[in-house]
């Protein structure tokens, strides 16, 4: 075990199996090795890895995961009981679980009798075998067992036997955990308090609870069955899930620990809460939704003139938790206090002395405001927030000056579009003419640019373009949107993004491009 | 009234006050006027148009509201209590409250007595006495009276007896419903619940819940409080309000309506709610949130495979109510995760008629497959998807034949990128040759592409784009990675999806604009 026992109540994160199968959703086997890494940081109990009998992705997750160290979590494989008629040893949904290596496996099995007959197309008996062999297989092979009882709940209310049945079955075999499934997201909570109490009469395993949000309760449902006994809640972060989602672990976490003092991180990591959630939306990529609670950029934001006036006599008359709590932010709209605090913490960070008597300061805040309302945003761009700093306080010049560019794409009937790019720079009293082609234009231009300067500025060839990323930022402008352009950048010590806007990609991919490669020669010029 | 005898809970929308605090929505005089009328058409009972006392907007929203109709609901005037050590008859804001000319007045006080005493600054007892003279005097002027305990649940736990004092002293003087508010949003399900039950034993008046969404427990906070006794819940469309938004009533009422029988709306009304939602969230400018539960766009799509297969067999499997009660509907969506049975499933949806034993099926589903391993994702792109469903069964031929393109992107020292775009294409025996510019290079290949191709497709004209989404997939490439667009566009009647890959954006894009411009003149000639 992973330090549980101080835990009261443990979390069961799905972000990498039930998440993913939200829509827009599609992790690559990387995307998904850096979320697992980020769940294990924040502290979760369970991190589910995959199905890995269902693709191969999910099975090279289990391969490599093994390899990586989890300080907090363990990772499980997910799989559904056997398959019907068939002896255990021949499924080979099992075999590939087997395979995975994980040590913790979650198998889900039908609990509602009109699935059993009609999705499953089988008899309600061979059913409760398929739970009973694979559970008692697995856990002759040594694994632990997680039981997720899907549709639980509408099982429960159509047939409340069976469905107490399958649970009685499965513990019987074996089940270190029995969970309650509201697969289709249709419980009302009060329902499901009812029918856990009911469950706990006949139930002796630890309980969990999965629910979905087809009804908007999947948070309270969560709360509500850590109030009448279970001690697992499964969710994913941002509630990422089919259709309307699975329970926002974002929101299950803090309820739990700051409403209920029930603790189910381990100590001291809450406040890491809406980093990771936003981390894992980028990832994602995508949007993180503004409104979100506790963790949204605009969780705590106010606007009303009531709000904002009370709020400066005293915090907690409009604030229902304190934001720092699980690592946001107050933000006062139309107001520039907020800007103020957050510059001179940054400008601490980069060992920056500036204060707020300074009109120099003032003259930042403004100019960050201005290109914040031209989509710029530098959150995830703090190479570029320091070269503006350093700009505003006579701290830095650029390393050269752009004469000209051009980019040239041509295609022909069935060939792909070739591109070419033309620069001309200068630095001091140098001027670099040249060209080169690439895999698109923006590749084009940052071969072009590096070939250009790498003469005279030898160290560029050491730097590499590690990340790339596009975001449309006002989509309903169709092809003439406004892009935002975030680059990181790294060299053998360090790593540094940076960031762009415009209506063009082009341009928007150059002003990026520019600042990363600033920085790099401003930092290999800075007394160490 | 307007026949609110036959409803069993009424709704009160607060969308165009509360929900205009929301961060990034800001609603015009005329915005108003619409989204009032389309409320009335849903059904809710009230809807608050305003703070007549706090800006001139509002004030002539309840001038020019005097001369519409309305069917369903009646128009309420918010405003606070008087302020403190002023006589009623000269508070600026009830004079300009009955000036608005509203029939229904919702007063908010405050009943928690830390803000009575930390943010009005003043003592309890003349608390009491501005809620007392505010209620009666309007009573007087014959309006009814809504009074709104603002904050009473953080108020009832820290100092119940002042709380209820404060509800009691509306009561004695006539309000015609008090409204429990949760305004910071922390309160727990159980505890809204419990308080509730508690209030029931000392107030007699009809009682209302207004609760706000910080903790994500809205939603089940207004449907507990029913359960308690409230007959009156407050709420906003989309749940739009500011931090975390208000209770969101497209979640409130359906669950009132189909998981409780309580009649909220008209009969007949409910199937409105998705379209409402939609109009509300277009005039407001904000994003409709695809995963809301309900009538997010996404709300019924299906995308695990395992769904899919049973869905096919009987909706109710993975459906907690029928889509079309709420007037949305079920979506599929083809993915890696998904198998045969959402293609054949799709193909419905098209008027394909399909099956699995046809080798060009398992043809199509390979090349699928294939495309989805190079990065193409058709979960978001059913446009694309059927051209070349369509392609595989030999029931499509493009429209037309690219010959060449060329894009020329220019920039100086100073200056922007300039980008042109040229294009020649043949249509049939004809060939078009022509230039456009653009704000970016794939905006001016969009222009060009529709300048050669409208003389002999007029209808294209008709067609514009309505979203652009750009994701990079590999984004460890740096500026070489692959990336994924995808187009959304719309005509009068309809809206469809394209999808395209590269490593060069404008190649990804010209896919997806080749398949959005093809897709619109193949449906333009097919039978209807």
């Amino acid at each position: 075990m992973v330090g549980n026992k101080k835990l009261d109540v443990v979390i069961y994160d799905t972000t990498l199996r039930d998440g993913s199968q939200g829509e827009g959703i599609s992790f690559s086997l990387d995307d998904k090795l850096k979320i697992a890494k980020k769940l294990d940081e924040l502290g979760v109990a369970y991190i589910e890895g995959g199905w890995p009998g269902s693709n191969p992705k999910d099975l090279e997750f289990f391969r490599q995961v093994k390899n990586m160290e989890f300080k907090n979590s363990r990772i499980t494989a997910f799989s559904s009981t056997r398959k019907a008629g068939i002896p255990i040893k021949q499924d080979n949904n099992i075999k590939t679980l087997l395979e995975s290596g994980a040590q913790t496996a979650a198998i889900f099995g039908k609990s509602w009798d009109f699935h059993v007959l009609r999705a499953l197309e089988t008899t309600l008996e061979e059913n409760l075998r398929m739970v009973r062999d694979t559970v008692s297989y697995l856990k002759d092979k040594g694994l632990e067992v997680i039981f997720d009882a899907e549709h639980f709940f509408d099982g429960y209310i159509n047939n409340p036997d069976y469905a107490l049945q399958v649970l009685k079955t499965a513990e019987e075999a074996g089940a270190d955990w029995v969970v309650l499934c509201d697969t289709n997201g249709g419980t009302m909570p009060w329902e499901v308090e009812k029918i856990i109490l009911e469950v706990k009469k006949h139930i002796k395993a630890p309980l969990g609870i999965h629910a979905h949000n087809d009804s908007a309760c999947a948070v309270t449902n969560s709360l509500m069955a850590v109030r009448a006994g279970c001690t697992q809640v499964q969710g994913t972060m941002n509630g990422f899930g089919e259709r309307c989602g699975n329970a926002d672990l974002c929101a299950v976490i803090p309820n739990l620990e700051l409403k209920m003092g029930l603790r189910c991180l381990p100590e001291g990591k809450l406040k890491n809460l809406t980093e990771a959630a936003h981390y894992i939306s980028e990832i994602a990529n995508m949007p993180h939704y503004n409104n979100q609670p506790f963790v949204g950029y605009g969780a705590f934001a106010h606007k009303g003139g009531v709000h904002v006036s009370a709020l400066l006599k005293d915090a907690l008359t409009y604030e229902h938790i304190n934001p720092e709590d699980v690592g946001n932010h107050r933000r006062v709209l139309v107001s520039e206090l907020s800007g103020l605090s957050n510059l001179l913490y940054k400008a601490r960070e980069f060992n920056m002395d500036i204060n707020n008597y300074d009109a120099r300061t003032r003259e930042v805040i403004k100019m960050i405001k201005e290109l914040e309302n031209q989509g710029f945003q530098f959150e995830g761009a703090d190479a570029s927030l320091e070269l503006l700093l350093r700009k505003g306080f006579g701290q830095y010049e650029d390393f050269f000056k752009l004469n000209n560019l051009k980019i040239i794409l041509e295609k022909s009937e069935e060939d792909n579009i070739t591109s070419e790019a033309m620069i001309k720079v200068t630095v001091g009293d140098k001027v670099f003419h040249t060209a080169a082609e690439g895999d698109g234009p923006v590749n084009a231009l940052d071969n072009c640019l590096r070939k250009a300067l790498t003469e005279v500025y030898p160290e560029i060839s050491e730097m590499h373009l590690t990340d790339y990323k596009v975001r449309v930022l006002n989509g309903n402008e169709g092809t003439a949107a406004k892009v935002r352009v975030l680059i990181e950048s790294s060299d053998q010590t360090s790593k540094w993004s940076t960031v762009g806007v415009s209506e063009n990609i082009i341009e928007a991919s150059w002003q990026a491009l520019v600042d990363s490669i600033n920085y790099l020669l401003m930092k290999r010029r800075m007394p160490k």
